[in-house]
């Protein structure tokens, strides 16, 4: 990545939702933007912490206890380990950072590919 | 971190320029937010890459061959090794993402210490 990365601009080229698209990388991760809407499957990643920061909308987490509802400027880590799943009323842009190769369904036989953007 | 970051909420308690307060964690790395005024050391991590993202005002990231300007929602990863001088003529809010012990500095003399916040 040799060119600064403008969020707006990178998720306006994603069409679709629960796509993560890769934006750069750095020490080992994989910065991606994704559009949600709706449930997502109910997962885990069992090695890795997962980022959650909300640049537009309204995520709800549904962790195993409660419910983490993010808004815009609003972050979270949910642990390795933690069974999640993130849910959005309405259209929803985040910035999620995982380590390169992390499962976005927490198992690979069922993870989106992850496209460069 | 049991809950969510909100980063305008943690920038409202830092009251100095330059000193980098952790706000969560996740796969060894610190997540921090900072305010930055004026022009910071020139300096480099070598076995780090050095992720800025820009909440508020404007960030020149002063490189050898150009300079990186980063507004609100832009980002930018400057690779391990490579010499890098921040500056903000107006002030400015990041969130930082380094590898958990990395000195601001690139060298832990002159490190600011890590706050938690």
């Amino acid at each position: 990545m040799n060119d600064k990365v403008n969020l707006a601009a990178k998720l306006a080229h994603v069409a679709s939702y629960w796509s993560p698209h890769t934006v750069g990388q750095f020490n080992g991760c994989d910065l991606m933007v994704v559009k949600v809407k709706g449930e997502f499957v109910r997962h885990q990643h069992d090695e890795t912490d997962d980022f959650f920061l909300v640049l537009s909308g309204e995520l709800t987490l549904r962790l195993p206890e409660r419910e983490i509802v993010l808004r815009p400027g609003e972050l979270y880590v949910v642990p390795r380990g933690v069974e999640h799943q993130p849910f959005a009323a309405v259209e929803t842009e985040l910035l999620l950072i995982e380590p390169s190769g992390t499962p976005n369904t927490g198992d690979a036989r069922t993870a989106a590919p992850r496209r460069l953007l």
